[in-house]
């Protein structure tokens, strides 16, 4: 029996468009910074990659700065916060590429339930200016950089305000009003899988991640919105215009451009509400048969391919581990703390305790995932907790 | 007639051995964080990688912080000054990846004629200590960083000290005897062509790049021989033990892991030998006929493929141009200028007029290279500068 692969928020199996991508970028020779030919071939391999980047994410070319990571992207953007204020501050369920910037502890924008708050952004930047560690300034019209993402990667919940699903602009949906802070916005797990759309206030900043996407790891990009170019973190050779000096990595690019286009054809095809009606078959024969289950999020907007759900005294841990013994990889909050687990950050700043942040695991499907592997999942899954609920009586 | 690609020291052609493992390593779709089955196989490529880098340059494979370029090595250690005195300084040979952030103005270590200078590094440690923009702590016996290239990328000359040829030390040939300053060697140019061994004193830092032996564009390393751990210029999952945020290039760090086991192979081999003999068959093919070009080093200890040649009034920019349309790749100066040509900073350091400096071209060989490239070469330059006495005259 072949293994079943639930953990695309961690990271995409990469798309075929991609590897053939890299494969043929594998022949191109030259430095993309040479004259000659060879140089120009491997240039117009970034270059042609710059474009199907930003027409995946409603952007001019030029407004793409290729970097190694979206951890990179963040870090360029909030080395830009002198521009902003001089302060910058992430939201508490943000990623860390953020949160261990961030000179402020701000709450989250969903409650319990997953319901976003209607005031919480005003809440945000009330504690931000009555608790941050010095006062902001809000010379110019603008106090700071603060770091929203479209969409959480643990539990999918999207960035609305109010009660107003904001659909295709949900990017900035926290945006419009929010003056006097500039925003960088995390469009890591949305690029994709939703539709980025700007309305009248576009953040200043976005990043993103290849892998996310079908991409190969190890690539990312800032969006950058603002007129001025932003300082570069890493200097030297004056590539990407001299926002970020290195050797460009073409193939990587290559594959990410490549990635981009497949990405953006497949939410034209409507392959995703596909996707969410296997996420919540997977989430309806669960909640069937367990009862005490919190689906997190459920009801609200969300990702299409995400569940987050936690069972009270089932270590999350565990059932990773149990579930990976029996073929199935799924996580328990981010991938992204080098093997070490721990009890969701992100559900324990949504307002549950530790034990339910503890318990919880994330499903994340793809284009790929079949109805099969769904049941054969959920089957699993419901054994596991039967013996659970066995050793527990 | 095909292209010969003579431009190794800018980029070189990836090797099979990388391009077999980089499209292998793009079967395995975990995320090396990731605790499941997944997640562990992608990270034992890394670790894999890990050690096939550290077995070529010589380190443990805990000392090997994977980054995304050479330059973000370059930054990584340079953010460190703090721990070695405060400040930081690069030679005037050096890569703008240094002399980006380098505080003080020091001179060239080499002369004009390319001999070591024996007396250069204390002129360059007076030099710091007399003019620096501030003077230098001299606590804890270290005055602050300094970068020091073991071969420069434009004439190939190596490090030596004297009139001693250092050979399988040259890496720390400055380095003994060099309190108060601790040192970063950009060995970037020379793992891979020769063999790299420290001696007693190594420096504090090394950098590489996989691109330079045959791996990828994108992928570099920051060697750390310090007990301490470097803190990270990027922050966030805590990859790389907590030294260098981001997902891991997988696909490019096992791609870099092949070349660098494949390099070590062919320096066992006697690879390069081979190499050295084509390129002073090329040089003096040449010289017999260019009476007034300046072989820049020769006769000085220089990596074995690498040739600087300036032939006063004919300018390096014309000479790259013109040899790409006859169908061979060479460079002036170094390529990491975003196609920007201007007389070599480094021949100018060494004592050259910018007009000398600036009609400089650079021949770099590879293992591939073959005598009918070297001859096809040489033939058609030396058409080039016929046709340039012509206009000249």
């Amino acid at each position: 029996m072949s293994r079943v692969y639930l953990d695309w928020n961690a990271t995409a199996p990469l798309r075929e468009e991609a590897r053939a991508a890299m494969v043929a970028a594998m022949d191109v020779v030259g430095n993309p910074s040479s004259v000659h030919a060879e140089g120009r071939a491997a240039k117009g391999l970034v270059e042609r990659a710059r474009g199907q980047v930003a027409a995946l994410v409603g952007c001019l070319p030029s407004q793409v700065v290729f970097t190694g990571s979206a951890t990179e992207a963040a870090a360029l953007a909030v080395a830009q916060k002198g521009r902003h204020g001089g302060r910058f501050a992430a939201l508490a369920t943000e990623h860390d590429c953020f949160r261990d910037w961030s000179e402020a502890d701000l709450p989250a924008v969903h409650g319990r339930d997953g319901a976003p708050d209607g005031s919480a952004l005003g809440e945000v930047m009330n504690r931000v200016l009555r608790d941050g560690p010095r006062t902001w300034s809000a010379a110019h019209g603008e106090a700071g950089l603060l770091a929203i993402s479209a969409a959480n990667s643990e539990t999918g919940l999207l960035a609305v305000r109010g009660g107003e699903v904001v659909g295709r602009s949900h990017v900035n949906a926290f945006i419009a009003g929010a003056a006097p802070f500039a925003f960088v916005c995390d469009i890591t797990q949305v690029a994709g899988k939703l539709p980025v759309v700007y309305g009248e206030t576009k953040p200043s900043y976005a990043i993103l991640s290849a892998h996310k996407l079908g991409g190969p790891k190890g690539v990312g990009a800032l969006i950058n919105f603002t007129r001025d170019d932003p300082a570069p973190i890493l200097k030297g050779g004056g590539q990407e215009m001299g926002r970020r000096s290195g050797t460009e990595n073409v193939i990587g690019i290559a594959g990410f451009g490549a990635a981009a286009e497949a990405a953006a054809r497949d939410l034209e095809g409507g392959v995703w509400p596909r996707v969410e009606k296997l996420r919540n078959i997977l989430e309806s024969t669960l909640e069937a048969q367990a009862k005490e289950t919190i689906f997190v999020g459920k009801g609200e907007p969300r990702l299409p391919n995400t569940s987050c759900l936690a069972t009270p005294g089932w270590k999350g841990e565990t059932q990773v581990m149990q579930m990976d013994l029996a073929g199935f990889a799924i996580s328990a909050g981010s991938a992204c703390s080098s093997g070490k687990v721990k009890a969701s950050r992100v559900l324990q700043a949504m307002g549950f305790d530790a034990a339910t942040a503890g318990s919880a695991i994330r499903v994340s499907l793809g284009p790929t995932t079949t109805e099969d592997e769904v049941m054969r999942f959920c089957d699993a899954w419901l054994e596991k907790l039967r013996r659970h609920r066995a050793r527990a009586a």
